[in-house]
């Protein structure tokens, strides 16, 4: 073989195994224009030689968790763990009997905890994850996530993850991208999963969140969990934590409902950098749930649908889009 | 030559690079036990074979900024910008005559503002850190940063960082350790330099804080920074700022004062991995500055240095155990 030819076959070959490479990127999902997208950003911001490189340290992607990367029906999850963790523990607490909110729950009369801007599930939450050390409630969680089963999916809660978006947070990470969970789940709820499910270290976890209160034991130092200073990160909070906690603009934004628009506009409005904003659009019935303005609980997505074409963010639709939902 | 001999050589060299290697280690310490018992401590979390290795994702070491990575006197740096910006923004507030804190710190009167916990120094870093937005407040800080100059040094303040501390801060980092600051100062303060001075990103900044508010306005989204729910990243505020935004204990911990006690203990008490705490003691009045019990402003140290020997925490003196105070 002379060497032209020797070269011609290894160009035929570097191009097959780029046209493969390109193939492999976001497997479980179809050639829709929310893939194309996201793969013509990660290009263009990692490409050195485009006007719209970003430097490593400044590719801060962050995700929404609930209804963006796993689901959020019949109830968030941390809904379900607060009310399977209220029947655990109502022998103790004869109290309840007079707490509304409880009885509702218990009940299973979930409409009555939405209202007011979820005040009831936020006293559901806090009166579950308040009391205890962090470590104990840490341990509540994990032994909830062995036990506690989807009642759709017949599966622990913590497999129902969305596979498209397990590899977007993989694809990001391999082009030098941090990720954050950016969610109004608890900060202390979502940190017991977040490393072995997401590959998302704690410390780029963010949630809302109550003071803890540090004590020097005799057996060591523990923190209290409390109900006091309550932070919903939630819709104009996420912007709020995301300054807090990170201190500087994302590039990239994924989320599902109208509580990520703030966020989504922090990202993508007036950023120095090239930017992306995707919106996770619940369109599936059968393989999952369709919900936008009608959410069963929460989730309600119309004002950052509305303003999506204006911002040029992206929209998934999750029945046309994924091949797949759940990792398996 | 054979094989044997280039073997040989081989490694005579080896040994060699591993020896200057070693001298190369943190080279403006002297050989004092304090940088033999970091070094010590390194190389065992680091070690697999060791019974104490640590997971790269584990490693996480926590700095006190104030006193321990820069000096904090006459005052702290953060104190000085506030005196400076009350100055330059006196002729637009007429109304700072009547208050007392304002006036004693135009005055040079320092002790008032020290009085219960701080609450002047907190007024005066409240009063020129709010009402104005996250980028704004930036802007301004980076102004006084090129100005500005230290009384005493006679140099900008960035450039007065403790050169034996930057050199344990990147021998951590490539030792795949991550380093955060955890200090009294404002997040939104620190992380105007922290990046380029520390080589430490925002998202691994944990200082005082206060509410930021989210506004979408016509040239785009901004956070403005307000009064309310200041929170002080001193004493037991600094484990539950480091639960709140880290989510894991450190196994390193480098602080100079009794604000960094609690801090202290949390790191290395009941801690499941070998830890290390660190003290760097004030004792070189000729090059920096002597203080323990009785300092000018902040940086009191005595519970703390009581409580090192039965806490095992090692104090740098720095009169002895550095060779050179300042980074060129």
């Amino acid at each position: 073989m002379n060497l032209n030819r020797l070269a011609l076959y290894l160009c035929v070959l570097s191009t097959l195994v780029g046209i493969c490479w390109a193939d492999d990127l976001l497997p479980s999902w179809t050639d829709a224009p929310s893939k194309k997208a996201i793969i013509a950003f990660v290009e263009n911001v990692t490409n050195k030689d485009s006007s719209g490189f970003v430097p490593v340290a400044e590719r801060i992607a962050v995700f929404d968790n609930d209804g963006t990367l796993w689901p959020e029906n019949p109830l968030p999850f941390q809904i379900a763990f607060s009310i399977d963790e209220l029947r655990r523990q109502l022998p103790e607490h004869p109290e309840w009997k007079d707490d509304k909110f409880i009885q509702s729950a218990l009940a299973g009369d979930i409409a009555p905890l939405l209202a007011d801007h979820y005040k009831g599930l936020f006293h559901l939450v806090a009166v579950t994850g308040s009391g205890m050390t962090t470590t104990a409630f840490a341990a509540r969680v994990r032994d909830w996530l062995v036990t506690a089963k989807h009642p759709k999916f017949a599966k622990p809660y913590d497999q129902l993850t969305y596979q498209p978006m397990q590899e977007v947070l993989a694809y990001l990470r391999s082009n030098g991208f941090k990720t954050f969970l950016v969610s109004g789940g608890g900060s202390d709820f979502m940190r017991v999963f977040s490393e072995r499910v997401y590959g998302i270290v704690p410390e780029q976890v963010l949630g809302s969140h109550a003071a803890v209160v540090y004590e020097l034991r005799t057996d060591g130092p523990v923190l209290l969990k409390t109900m006091n200073s309550l932070f919903v990160d939630d819709g104009p909070g996420k912007p709020e934590a995301i300054h807090q906690f990170i201190g500087r603009r994302p590039i990239a934004c994924f989320g599902n409902s109208d509580g990520d628009k703030a966020m989504l506009e922090y990202t993508t409005m007036a950023n120095p950098h090239p930017s992306l904003g995707v919106i996770v659009h619940h369109t599936d019935s059968e393989r999952e749930y369709a919900y936008d303005a009608h959410p069963k609980s929460s989730g309600k997505l119309v004002a950052a649908l509305a303003d999506a074409p204006k911002r040029n963010w992206i929209i998934v639709d999750m029945k046309t889009d994924w091949r797949t939902i759940f990792a398996d």
